[in-house]
């Protein structure tokens, strides 16, 4: 049954890609209103597709925001695990196009890769498990376990619609081990699996100063400046070294051991891959920690946009009204998105010069997560990927946030396997994001795999 | 003769009205490419009225920039002195639209004000000398001193072309004394003239980190944030309380003495007003000066434009790869804005931090002036404005930029008589710009007188 259903997956890979092609043309972009129609189609067309591979269920669920893709396949009955598997069918805007060498969403296979907005964040890499449910049910007309499949369309705006759409569907979601792959491995023959992620808290700061732009002839000089308020107020949330100076901020945070440091080692990191990659001349961050330790396992800091007075052509002479910034702050266990909210707006509130308002907004949170690294589910995982790659994986913490692994742990009590197949090339949420075509090959065997492994936990 | 254009200036204010309404209705804004047509059309139309109005030349010249506008009537002879009247027909940006309550380039009579961008800054200012050149030329055939405009359209962007147009043609613009309105008056009925202009340095910095946007998840705490960088520069520009921090930029700042700030302080300045106009709760700037002296006497540095990662709506966790400002200095005498040019890029660049590279571009300069307050031709100027309003005007310093005061003196060698009628609450390069209309026909009365005084000294 699984050497079947591996030999109908390599069979059809051509096919495969062109379907992914399909669902990477639809700009799915969540943050963007005038992509709700995208939204809904994208959504529309995963329900219609779940149907067409002989799921024997598949709806597009609404919530107050971007609906919900649900499918299911029970048929291998009660005494076999339940694998739900998560997505998520959104995209980052595609800006600045201008940089892009096609176009964001008409794909395009350059070389061993596939480019477009959304290739391998995350529509290539939730539809390798499609394409392996479908290489089951077109070959044995069977699974080896019960497969549910939840994929979203709020993940790139950290939706409030997911939470409480699991709360309110816990039944129809009861499962056994989850699985997600929006993750990534350190090198493209390497596979890996990811035991951590860093959650978020994403704050928007607009500072006010006077009540209209003025011109800065006749006021500057005695009316304080909000690009001003609003620089000095970034500066302080760091120090030097990139260390957090909001009062409280690490009271939670759990101490990395010498056990894990260790572990965290094996996975291969090529600092000046990474320094190349990124484009500068020099790393720069918090004291006593490793560059990958910086950027996984301990939290940061970052202001992702800013913006305030005249920013076209030319020079204008104003003294503008405001100044806001979008800042965002990565956590790892055990903080809580909720409290660092806080934690900021006290701070950020008591900072600000007396001359100018200030107006704070929670943008959205999710939680850091940690899972265990010896259970079966984990161990099945190690197995299956080992079998599509011919190499053990390596154990790795990731940087960027999935707070569905914490919901998924706290209202349905399942842990998740984090297989993810995401290269550090890929460019992701910039432009010419492309997803690496042989591991979305070797993705949809290792898929293959895992279910078959889950069948005998 | 004086007293016919005077009753031929009052019995027209309807039509001297529609007329300048005809002119403001042309957005003619010279920052923005996509304007060039209405630069054009203003030009032309200036053009054509001037010989409308029995001007005996009228052309409009080219320049590599925006074409310059020149007109003259040289009959009075060469017994009688000539004046160069100077005014600029191109306007600031309009933006943000939103926040007009009627549209920039609509002009609308509310009450006693007339609202269009440009209606004080400056089309509505030289206007009301060309209605007064009018009222003598259709009531006696003549003026009573020769006249010559130069109307340009660059004076927003700080064009490198006024300069070099004057020095080319030194000997069609030879004048005996030039005559600015685009200057304010420290109330609606206390006329004021102007005899000294702060100069400007305006730069742009642009910062670039990594060299594409990167995923704050992936990247976030080993790579410097170009925003954290150019918020850093900001903060260490200025002291906290807005002393310029960059080494040698006071060096050539001439002191106030005690003569000139009690000569500053006989003009009424209402810091209440000042605060309510700009809604601010405090005043705030340099220590060991009034407020009015900070804003017309010292130099002062503002951020008029801060950019830099997603600004968009929602929230993207993009760790940018470049951010930029648009910072202007407001200047002295005798501080050269070619020097603080130099200061500005020598400063930035060393205390940038090693990690980010730094692009500093200079977008325009212009020279501070001091206009000798006793002389012959400024004394016609007062009491023409005393003939007008009914009372002697005050002597202030105005803390924006008119450069071309120190060409016309150092080029043409003439003195500048910078009689204007603003209103501070004008909402000058913001939106809902306007002009008091009651000044509008006292300022064409006050020119009339003007060029009647002009003729006796």
């Amino acid at each position: 049954m699984r050497d079947q259903a591996l030999s109908y997956a390599i069979a059809c890979q051509q096919k495969q890609l062109e379907e992914l092609e399909e669902l990477l043309s639809i700009p799915s972009i969540s943050t963007q209103p005038q992509h709700k129609g995208d939204i809904a189609h994208a959504a529309g067309w995963l329900a219609d597709h779940f149907l067409a591979i002989g799921m024997t269920r598949a709806q597009v669920m609404p919530t107050s925001g971007h609906p919900i893709v649900f499918a299911e396949w029970l048929g291998a009955g009660k005494d076999k695990p339940t694998v739900l598997i998560y997505g998520h069918y959104d995209v980052q805007p595609a800006e600045p196009y201008e940089l892009w060498r096609t176009q964001p969403f008409r794909p395009e296979v350059r070389g061993h890769n596939l480019h477009a907005r959304g290739a391998s964040d995350d529509k290539g890499q939730f539809f390798m498990h499609v394409k392996a449910v479908e290489s089951y049910l077109r070959t044995s007309g069977k699974l080896p376990v019960n497969v549910k499949f939840i994929i979203e369309g709020e993940e790139e705006i950290g939706g409030p619609n997911l939470d409480p759409f699991i709360e309110q569907n816990a039944g129809l979601l009861a499962s056994s081990v989850a699985l997600i792959s929006d993750t990534g491995m350190p090198g493209p023959d390497l596979p890996a699996l990811t035991y951590a992620l860093r959650g978020l808290c994403y704050m928007e700061l607009e500072v006010t100063s006077p009540k209209r732009d003025l011109h800065s002839g006749s006021f500057g000089g005695a009316v304080y400046n909000p690009i001003q308020a609003l620089s000095e107020i970034i500066v302080r949330l760091k120090d030097e070294r990139g260390h957090i100076l909001i009062p409280g901020f690490y009271d939670r945070v759990r101490p990395l051991d010498d056990e894990e440091r260790r572990v965290l080692a094996e996975a291969p990191f090529d600092e000046a891959a990474f320094r190349a990659e990124a484009g500068i001349p020099s790393t720069w961050g918090e004291r006593g920690y490793t560059v990958l330790e910086q950027i996984t396992a301990r939290p940061t800091l970052d202001c992702n946009g800013i913006w305030g007075g005249y920013t076209g052509e030319g020079s204008k002479t104003v003294l503008p009204s405001k100044a806001s910034a979008k800042i965002s702050m990565r956590l790892v266990p055990d903080q809580d998105h909720e409290e660092i909210d806080k934690l900021f707006r006290d701070y950020v509130t008591k900072i600000a010069p007396p001359q100018v308002k200030i107006d704070v907004r929670g943008m959205h949170g999710g939680r850091p997560a940690l899972v265990e690294r010896n259970s079966p589910v984990i161990r099945a995982a190690a197995t299956a990927l080992e079998r599509a790659f011919g190499r053990k994986p390596v154990f790795v913490r990731e940087g960027g946030s999935i707070p569905v692994v914490t919901t998924f742990k706290s209202v349905l009590g399942v842990p998740t396997v984090l297989m993810g197949f995401g290269l550090s090339d890929d460019n992701l949420h910039s432009p010419n994001e492309k997803f690496y075509l042989p591991n979305f090959y070797r993705g949809i065997q290792a898929s293959i795999h895992f279910l078959d492994e889950l069948a005998q936990v």
